[in-house]
């Protein structure tokens, strides 16, 4: 079954929204969970996952947060992880990692082999060196219903001199990358997927996303995105996510189950 | 003292020969170290940091095959990157982290924190979300005489089309990370440097590394270029540390001293 059939699978039977787990320091001190140390991200994270088991399809931890704790962190996010899989959610490990193919393979290890103790069910990666460049990961992935999401166009504002650049074909480097995934998903149906801020311009980026193509957006909530306003952000056959964090996180650990339930309630249907 | 003048002294003293720390499975293998697990991780990078204690300036673990293995390969890493602290070896992570601002301060912290089970002195970084959200890292590394490199341009060939894409001004992505950096090292002094592959055609890119910004350059050994054609491949003011891996590496445990010594001799003086 490839990926993008067991996302369908979710996202039909329990919506779109995509719920972070990022252990930000000041979220932990919200929360009153001393320390800040790996076994306080242990609990966050799996009290996001038991508030989220059955209400969403996806999670989505923050990498870069649970590495701050060094090994120990990892250690955390591998239980945390343990529990989502038990849990039937969806992962996706934003983690945006990229290098060159021989490199990639050990990403691919990490985080798209079953079996391996950071198993997730795709990856988020970054294709500054080239999205041909990730190839054997996609290959990877693809063998046990697993996928990517490529960075092509995010909301943060020193972002778009970059993701607008032209290449030699005239398409934006967003666009370049949407094309290098959209390519390989004719050729596999795997549904690797992109990632687009909830409020990017498309037009502008010159991107498009196909019914073959999910997307993840992040942006709603804190953010500035409306939920509510998903249809009216994304009018597309895509399969899009609405991803959400410290909206929902800031809800504190009584207060998530409810914090998930508005959100689900605000997604058009 | 900041990285750069760190850096300065080590290569002064010892050579800007920087030798990887890449425990590919291949590598392992050849090694004979059982099972390519995380305790055969740890044992290959202690070798290396071994062997290259007093002979070279820098050592470059590649992140990606240590995190393969989950929080046990991170352990691993903890314990070499601790061996090479107490060698006297500078140490760059060779992650390729990225993200925005505020998740950037979890590899921050991870990295570039004195302290940190995962210290280094340096990281190299991925600017595909821009340069300019790399910020609050470049702030994090200059409090403690630490730094990053941002990869420029890379020789893999699927990355020409990225990196030589044109932002609105007209010049390269690669000049444009570039120019970035060297605004803040003017500002700082602090020494932030680029990765950019040696046998690069830096004219074509607009890439012009000034005495201010050192320049980690992969691809000698294996890759292709010669450690002895140094000078002729960047005849430049900039601190050009000469990047190794395979090449030594597959001299195995015992002939790793024999390998390291020989790829000095053949760096120009």
């Amino acid at each position: 079954m490839t990926f993008l059939a067991r996302l369908r699978a979710a996202v039909a039977e329990r919506g779109a929204l995509c719920v972070g787990i990022d252990p930000h320091p000041a979220l932990l001190e919200a929360w009153g969970l001393p320390g800040s140390d790996a076994p306080a991200l242990e609990r966050f994270g799996r009290a996001v996952v038991d508030a989220s088991a059955g209400r969403v399809a996806v999670v989505k931890p923050q990498v870069a947060l649970f590495e701050a704790h060094g090994a120990a962190g990892f250690a955390a996010l591998e239980r945390v992880l343990a529990d989502a899989r038990d849990a039937g959610l969806l992962v996706i490990a934003d983690a945006k990692r990229g290098d060159i193919g021989s490199t990639n393979a050990g990403y691919a290890a990490a985080w798209l082999t079953p079996g391996s103790s950071l198993e997730a069910d795709a990856l988020t990666v970054s294709p500054y060196l080239g999205a041909g460049a990730l190839t054997g990961l996609l290959e990877t992935a693809e063998r046990s219903g697993k996928a990517v999401f490529a960075l092509a166009a995010t909301s943060n504002p020193e972002a778009a001199s970059l993701q607008l650049a032209r290449t030699a074909d005239g398409r934006s480097v967003a666009a370049a990358v949407a094309a290098a995934v959209a390519e390989r998903n004719a050729r596999t149906g795997a549904g690797h997927g992109l990632v687009i801020g909830a409020t990017i311009d498309r037009a502008r980026y010159g991107l498009e996303p196909d019914a073959a193509m999910p997307v993840l957006a992040p942006g709603f909530g804190a953010q500035g995105a409306r939920l509510a306003d998903l249809r009216e952000l994304f009018p597309t056959d895509a399969l899009v996510l609405a991803s959400a964090s410290r909206s929902i996180l800031q809800a504190g650990e009584a207060g998530l189950v409810a914090a998930i339930e508005a959100a689900r309630a605000e997604l058009p249907a």
